[in-house]
């Protein structure tokens, strides 16, 4: 059983960004500097290929500090930022690139799905053993509700089967923008809690009725499919409701145990 | 050309409501008691075989001069509400009725999609009639923006090829819900203004996909899809953009001309 190691600190803005081990796994907590004993615990996901520290993620990590005085944690999927690459993600990330490269959209889907499913295995008793982490911080602890805040493409594909296996987490934001894997929908259909799925409705190189079919699978009586133009690159969320984890988390806050 | 008759006015809870006549259409116009010039005008549809003031619709029109301080109008629809029924109409309506009764969804839907038609062909005159009366009282004018505030089923089948067809109108809210006719996907490619498109995520008699392929048809570069579970009639929205309306006429209105 590992321990939060803190290895660096910084404050700004009123935001402390501490960066942290579980054992192999690095990551970073954001949280109010003026302290937040208990506050609601939002867990991140990056895209495949990025990072914990990722501009868009850490933006998105301090805006959530900032407006709700929650704490956000991100960690680096496995292959990812500052981990190791294992042989296998080095092929992957090579027959990935070749593919992309010769326009291969096919075989793109093919490696994503396969490379996505063996790193959502690897990420879920990472995300677990780093919760179990975080839970044993007094400033956190077993009372702080958890939610996961997405991040679209492998932020998901990880985060789906990790809300399915993990009963702590009470509410999730998921997005489309990649290929769906039958796993997923799978695991989507274990999901009972309250989703907010973000689709960009026009993504060139992915089946649009697959994503479909995911926000379908989920079991939560509470769902909201929210979907604009773009593709999950150059999306612009428009009328989103910014304040779905705020009001769950703070509901199960309240929630007698 | 038909101007605005006033019929009866009565106040209550801030909100003045106003019964009129433009020709042969009975509408009703809620304003804020203390008084609204160049307002933003929201016109409201409402669903089939309901009428003007059908409690929802009133509901909503009433939140909407309360929060925003806009005008909201409704009429009643060709052979609805205190209008009388042509032969076409009763025919419709006896066949609709013995098309549910027997259960038969396909014969239901087919009457629908005639109906409707028929419906929109007539309505979107009057509508636009209404306006042009409308935009003649003082208090109203050109300078009002408009937009369309929806209601799903007969409200959105007389809405689309109203706003595809009125370019007053700056921005709409559409819904699902009902059984999609093909000139319906062709009045949406005409749409280019900001639109809100609400959809209930498990209508049992209706086909969800033509309903995402009338989405996608709007041409808007502004365009969201939210959708929740429900059929049209159990539909609990969640995390609803209320502003939606509102941002865009309130830019509207202070838009150079």
């Amino acid at each position: 059983m590992h321990s939060v190691l803190f290895t660096t600190r910084a404050s700004s803005n009123g935001v402390l960004e501490r960066d942290f081990t579980v054992g192999d796994v690095p990551g970073v907590l954001w949280s109010p500097a003026s302290g937040s004993a208990h506050a609601p615990l939002v867990l991140m996901g990056h895209g495949g290929g990025l990072h914990k520290k990722t501009p868009a993620l850490a933006a998105r990590a301090r805006a959530t500090v900032t407006a709700h005085g929650f704490t956000v944690v991100a960690i680096d999927a496995p292959g990812h930022g500052d981990r190791p690459r294992t042989e296998e993600d080095e092929r992957a990330r090579a027959d990935l690139k070749q593919a992309m490269a010769a326009g291969d959209t096919e075989q793109v889907a093919s490696i994503t799905v396969r490379y996505g499913t063996a790193l959502a295995e690897r990420a879920v008793p990472e995300w677990q053993a780093t919760l179990d982490a975080l839970q044993r911080l007094p400033e956190i602890g077993a009372e702080a509700p958890i939610g996961y805040g997405g991040g679209i493409t492998l932020g998901t594909g990880i985060g789906i089967p990790l809300t399915a296996s993990d009963p702590r987490i009470a509410a999730a934001v998921f997005g489309g923008g990649f290929v769906v894997r039958d796993a997923l929908i799978e695991a989507a259909r274990r999901i009972t809690v309250p989703v907010q799925f973000l689709l960009p409705w026009d993504d060139e190189h992915v089946d649009r009725q697959s994503a479909l079919a995911l926000f379908d699978a989920f079991a939560s009586t509470e769902k909201t499919l929210h979907a604009n133009p773009g593709d999950h690159r150059t999306i612009r969320w428009a009328g989103l409701d910014d304040g779905f984890l705020a009001r769950h988390l703070r509901r199960a806050e309240t929630a007698p145990a």
